[in-house]
């Protein structure tokens, strides 16, 4: 049993870096030295926290769930030619056997082991172990960062898909962190002709000009009710960007809820009965990986330019914390480093 | 011009029998003697209240939106054949150009004019006017109340149709009103192996397992929250209906909100989210009516033992507040009698 | 290792009765013993000729995958408690790790292993595994030959679910046997308010007015052209049935081709181009087993009445045989007697 | 009554320069003083045959129906403040009532009125009369010629919305003709990855690089079997290429048929079933002029580049003509000049 380097989360706010067995492969997976593993809102709500909702972090736990590497060692039913590839990883293992695996909707499943989600380690680590499948082959001109952010970029197809977008569609996002910009960036490469973004902070507002949004409004200084969008997708899980984006939604539209906030919300019920709308969210993605690897390589979607901070192993813990200064957006950690 | 009855809403709980003109016909109208009238819940609404959301009665407005009739006069494009023909009449009046009326979405016009809406009036009189495309035949054995009550079922049609029931489909309907056991009868006619319906009073649940219900609940004795079922539809518009249904709702599943009810409701959003649930209302209907008829005259729904009280046109006011009282479900108003 | 007893395919028209190995278990199978097996055309024409299109037998080859029996053993990661269930079998095993199968379309899965398909062995045979999932419970009300049937209900399930088949469908179903007259059941179950069988056989016509036609034809006496249908399912693969069958359908409806016939048709190209008519076929199913059983147990679908022959697995060779002898529609084989 | 010039069929090959009254306006129409038309290949095929199938030119009729044009007068119901705007026109006039087009599908209306469809004129004249709402009000960075193009644009959009093309699609499109190229144009504008067009004539596929085509392929030196693409668009009506399509069509895949041929063609059906493949084809279209010009006045199709041939009225026969010579692409007719 080789050892291997990992940050573990053992208590709210306190990572300590640790040895940890490399895992060991079932017959159908592949061993992955983790390249790069982006910072996401939920690592950075386990590390403060302790917690999201119904899932709490009992034992330690090593956090990372956008991650790329290379191919290392293969298990016994997979292919030997698999080693050495440079892969993108969507970080969950369905039991591909219950309703909602063979319905095709195995983000539904619920015996879904997912990355960072206690008690199953993430990426901040020298190695991991996933099912072949979900370890994805990338282009030599997609970058360890892109690859490490098409888990971002995977829900922002899922939430575009579930939320129709399609030629000429016009579109409401509100929130311009990184799932706010992707989801801007995404709607245009689904052919959307207007892409509204709106968000407090000026900065964020000036960036999504240059990533996705055609427009943006500072929801402070204008209201968007009125806006008659053909779908609306939150990314701020606030709750008066939530009702106000509803109340921008023509008669039949979509409204997709990414954001996480708080488990309950008061919405404006007798409009989205008068006017047809539908609502839900997304939990997580399906299938979406082969499509956002085509969008990055193609140069439709532009992940890099959202990396604003790079950090080793070591630095774990700032690459935590640093999300809450002015101008962050995404920061990387290397396990490598 | 001639002469009819009609009862007129003049002020809330003031209603006025009167003699209006019999409506001229449009190119591509037909008139209609009104056989038999269904009281809504929305019709006491305006009754009580004067008024429903935003729409407001300025002017005296007749009530009345169930109808059926017999045609007894067309305009001049129509086929003079069609006279003598007994109707069922679908009570709106899209505006067919704009891009909801030709995406299919008519319902959503938003030019509709729609009977009993001011300041459109409705059913309580002798005669009306529709477009002949509205007025549908309906066959002997299907009679005048059931063919007026094809309204309501068309709600019911279009909340089973947006919520993908299917054969096999397991379903929750809060409220056992008469919306509710349309709703439950028509679910039972989509294939639906499992119709759950819920109500506080036990002599609506006693008569909703006689109406389309596989099972009744009395939601202040047991929770319907785990249910798993494959759709929620809410026919009550209450608050604790409305959230317990939702979290009766399996992954992937669909709520359709039918009641009307407060504007604002605080609801389960997290819930909704992590298991990719669709929300939704209805408004009204669109190309239900072949369908409702066919149910009807098929045997499939039995729309004719939900009448509880019949009235003149002389007693209207008394046909909207009967509803109030215990046993009762369905009032017919009979503007010819 | 131990035996059993299996009626093999050695060459065409050549069954033999042979020991061989009871299946060893993979962790996640069942080991059932058969109860009833359906006899299927697919079996006659591997029987008779050796091969389907690209599927050749080259190796002594087992029959049947239309089969009920009892969970007899479980593998190590099976949970115990199944031992002792009856059970429906699903007679395939797809891959569960490529685009089709995780998109939820496992039936189109290019790594598919399926009973009786060559190499793999079907149920003619004392014992049989497969995957857990794939072995559904069934209630007791349900017979061991109707269980065996849910195999072809599953066929008339996907066909009316491809052919979008709902409440009010008019449906045109070209030929009366085994699939036709199930579809035609399938069909009523799901809505359709008009079932239209069309067969050249008068017996088969007779036997399908008591088996979900409403109404049947004579194709030799009367054309189905102008029916204005809004879907033909074609269960005979005869291109005069499929031809007529398409043009009695109606603009924007549907086609599917259930019947396997010549590789290649000549249909009415233009009328389905001014039509949009969609056409397609069905490859087996996906996911239908649970409704099967429910229709079954609900009464919806009756199985037990299409039997019409049973044998002993000794006299396989002649199951094989008999369906081409008037008034027979389905044989059973009983692997145990 | 005013008169106008106008270029009339009177019989195959003989187009005769007539006078004819200036439409008089319905309540609901526009004048339409046209600008630009586009030669249809069924333009050319009534010029050269006199009749389309069951379409048969039984009087004079005026031709075109690709067409854009500037409001000269309104009809009592419309805007007068339409007067001067330049539009795009939708060449189509359906009932509005019937079954399909209050389902949306009003492309199907069998009471259609259509341009330059006998006894339908069509606009090789200088004016035209078109209900309000079929008159699009086209942007300033849209020439006439574009505006015209807009009615072939949405065949392209139709086909490209019924195959489901979406990002990521790989796609095949037969015929490097004036359709082909625009469908490759949409594909890509619709987020298709690949689009491979197939023309056996060298230039036209050199010009299809340029114009949606990501690669292009002569099919009498390379087969385009086993491409596995997600769909296929047939743009020539010749039967070596819709078979050789659509056995380049992956599993689940969709076959939508736009060119016309043959009223039968021998196709692969056993291909299909086995693959459960969706095969249709185009009527027209719906709802498509919004988006065909937002993808036209964007600049992510553009149609000016197909125009090889410019003619004024009297010069129409020869515009009929031209197509057949190398080179040629689309003509326009300028009846003002």
């Amino acid at each position: 049993m080789t050892l291997m380097e990992a940050a573990v989360l053992t208590a709210p706010h306190s990572i300590s870096i640790a040895p940890m067995n490399v895992p060991s492969l079932e017959p159908d997976q592949v061993l992955v030295r983790v390249a790069a593993v982006g910072v996401c809102g939920s690592d950075v709500h386990y590390y403060e926290h302790g917690r999201i909702g119904p899932y709490i972090v009992e034992s330690p736990l090593v956090l990372g769930h956008e991650l790329s590497g290379r191919i290392e060692d293969v298990g016994s039913d997979v292919d030997p030619g698999r080693i050495g590839q440079r892969v993108a990883i969507e970080p969950q293992r369905p039991c591909r056997v219950c309703s909602q695996c063979k319905a095709g909707r195995y983000n539904l499943c619920p015996d879904m082991e997912f990355f960072a989600t206690p008690p199953i380690d993430g990426a901040f680590s020298e190695f991991v172990a996933i099912q072949s499948d979900f370890a994805f082959d990338i282009p030599d001109n997609v970058s360890d960062e892109a690859a490490a952010l098409i888990e971002p970029l995977s829900v922002g197809i899922w939430a575009c898909q579930r939320a129709e977008i399609k030629p000429g569609s016009r579109v409401l996002v509100a929130g311009a962190g990184p799932i706010g910009v992707i989801v801007a960036q995404t709607a245009r490469a689904f052919g959307a002709s207007e892409v509204i973004v709106t968000d407090i902070d000026a900065g964020r507002r000036e960036f999504a000009l240059t990533s996705g949004a055609t427009r943006v409004i500072d929801p402070l200084a204008e209201s968007v009710e009125g806006l008659e969008v053909d779908a609306f997708i939150d990314a701020t899980g606030a709750a008066p960007a939530v009702r106000s984006g509803i109340l921008a939604v023509r008669a039949a539209g979509r409204v997709i809820l990414v954001g996480l906030g708080n488990d309950d919300l008061e919405l404006p019920v007798s409009f989205l009965q008068n006017r047809e709308i539908w609502l839900s969210g997304v939990f997580r993605y399906a299938n979406t990986w082969p499509l956002a690897i085509e969008l990055v390589s193609s140069g439709r979607v532009d992940l890099d330019r959202l990396v604003t901070a790079r950090f080793g192993l070591a630095e774990s813990e700032r690459a935590l914390t640093i999300g809450r200064e002015p101008g962050q957006l995404k920061a990387i950690v290397y396990p490598g480093r």
